[in-house]
């Protein structure tokens, strides 16, 4: 493994983790936007963008870019996060410029009228049907509750305002605003061959004009607050629960991970045996994520309605608890950092996982972490 | 990448792709049973005997054998084909050791009757899931139709009424005539640690009694017939299509496999363009697969009842037309290499999947191919 690091003058950076026994390869355009930049009449912006790429450039048809993608036998996707939009594309080391060729083009999206309006009604559905779906939306209005105003409290997708409101002409400007050079880290792992990457970049992202990337962050003021929304259909209720969490900047980030592991794994924690095991809960769990300058810890629960007062009882007393008459013993401690290696161990075989963890690193923190050195990391915490 | 290979007194085979550069490892059971070992009466005891080996052993409940996995960090778990019965974990290279002695434990299941009687409900419960979902069963009828008698006719799940006629007794008595040292491969792949791995296997298998392994290969007589089943609550109509292809011993498997793709993959293909493109069928594929002595090319259609007579006669012409007017095209065949090569390529990153790739050559040709000369021969087929 080899990493390696460049820069256009123009602001686009360029990293790779080489492996030369690698028999793959990924390759992936993280842009630094998301739904972290967007106001609240554009809320969904990113998410609907990264979706009007694939629907033509100036010079492909979404048929053309399908059958190109095809052609160079690369499985290539996209997502949207509250952070980043990534683009990525697997496929054969042979292929890596051709893949690249691609991937810049469909960050010139055309981004034609007639298109917006038929992805429109997707992204309408999409959204629909995130509402329809166990936990209701509920998710979403959880967080809104918790972040307030704050950008981080609205959903990816936007809402039904917000994407019926929108124009083509506000899409473009966001576009302009946002994909500039300085916004956009190029990243790939596997069989890569650094020199033709960098010739590549240069030939497909040289000519961009350099633009004022970075982002605004505005401080983030949790609201403590509790709501119930009445769904008749469901069968059972369900619970959300935010608490605030080290952010990405935060090195007890691995505490965190191991903590929420400990706690609330689908499988074999406190959680799960005091609730999910015994049948008292149909999910019980406690997740963290990070995001710059705060992190979450998500709880969620199902249960019938009935067995749900005494479920949230539970809880509350399995945290109180873990932080004072029963703390994290070795032996749990030690089970989660199997666990969690085991798991980044087996997930980085393949390149693309890989590449997710390079490039969000990267665009994160600014920085490249090897799998050992994460390894090592998560091994070094202590009860 | 070494190859290496051992095998105990009893029988046992022992092989191992190692991969110094991988991080993770993976390990298996192949056992050389499935649907095809099957009488009538005891259709899908085999994979009835997979889901009882979860159950419990004679030294742990299903319980303890969760936790046990969970210890290790390892991800476990099984699956049974018609010709095979494959037990595998994927996990850190320090837990090989643990993780054969639990794998090797699953093999001595203890078949508890109460156990075996609530599976039952279960597995039946499965048979009727596929029944209750498009194609409605109507691919499993196809098969019976095409092979007759034939042990490959019937369903690997079994029949409701093999499986409700099934006593723990009989399962117990095919359990000691296949589960035999000379019928079952142990594999590994990543980083493997080979002698540690022999001196596992002779402490968790070498005392298990050598036991004559093998299988009785019947004849097979592919039946021409057409048979049409009504489901009323069917909105769509499906259409199953078996034919006779290369067996597994046939070199001519290569050409098979981008032969179905060239006329039938899901994206690109012949049949994807004059179907699925314009609309007419939401699904028209061929696929290819392989047993001892034969193999199949299955066609599938989906498409509204009305449209399907026309559907039908486009694909009679696709098919008759590769022969003759129309054949596959050298720009075609080098498309079907590259899908096919970089989802191999790609597929290889996981040592799970490497693990399977090496068990089930392994147990059907008793040879060792790398990935490399499994793309060498994909590469020299010509039009």
């Amino acid at each position: 493994m080899e990493f390696l690091h460049s820069r256009l003058e123009n602001g686009l950076e360029i990293i790779a983790e080489c492996n030369s026994h690698a028999h793959g390869e990924a390759v992936g355009l993280f842009v630094r936007t998301g739904a972290r930049d967007e106001t609240e009449q554009l809320a969904g912006v990113s998410h609907f963008l990264e979706h009007m790429t694939f629907k033509g450039t100036h010079s492909r048809t979404a048929e053309e870019l399908n059958r190109a993608f095809d052609d160079v036998g690369a499985y290539c996707n996209a997502f949207t996060t509250e952070e980043n939009t990534v683009y990525f594309a697997a496929m054969l080391p042979e292929y890596q410029d051709r893949a690249l060729e691609l991937l810049a083009d469909l960050l010139q999206p055309a981004l034609r009228p007639e298109d917006f309006e038929t992805e429109k009604l997707v992204v309408l559905e999409e959204i629909r049907m995130y509402e329809d779906q166990p936990p209701f939306g509920a998710d979403e209005k959880c967080r809104s509750l918790f972040f307030g105003p704050h950008p981080l409290g609205r959903h990816i997708l936007g809402s039904v305002e917000s994407i019926t409101g929108m124009t083509v002409e506000a899409m473009r400007q966001y576009w302009r605003q946002r994909y500039v050079p300085g916004n956009i880290t190029l990243a790939a792992a596997g069989r890569v061959d650094f020199e033709r990457l960098v010739a590549s970049a240069r030939r497909y992202f040289g000519h961009w004009e350099p633009g004022p990337g970075g982002r605004l962050l505005t401080p983030v003021q949790p609201q403590e607050q509790f709501q119930l929304f009445h769904k008749p259909s469901a069968s059972q209720q369900y619970v959300i629960q935010l608490a605030a969490a080290p952010g990405a900047d935060d090195p007890r980030r691995y505490a965190a991970t191991l903590l929420a592991t400990i706690l609330g794994d689908d499988t074999g924690s406190r959680l799960f045996w005091a609730l999910v095991d015994p049948g008292l809960a149909e999910t019980a769990s406690l997740a963290y994520s990070e995001y710059r300058e705060i992190g979450l810890f998500s709880t969620f629960l199902a249960s019938t309605p009935e067995q749900m007062p005494q479920n949230l009882q539970t809880v509350r007393q399995i945290y109180a608890r873990a932080a004072q008459q029963e703390p994290i013993r070795e032996d749990e401690l030690q089970l989660a950092k199997t666990k969690i290696c085991s798991h980044l161990v087996l997930a980085s075989e393949r390149c693309q996982n890989r590449l997710f963890a390079i490039g969000a690193e990267w665009i994160q923190r600014g920085r490249y972490v090897s799998i050992q050195e994460e390894l090592e990391a998560i091994r070094q915490v202590t009860v």
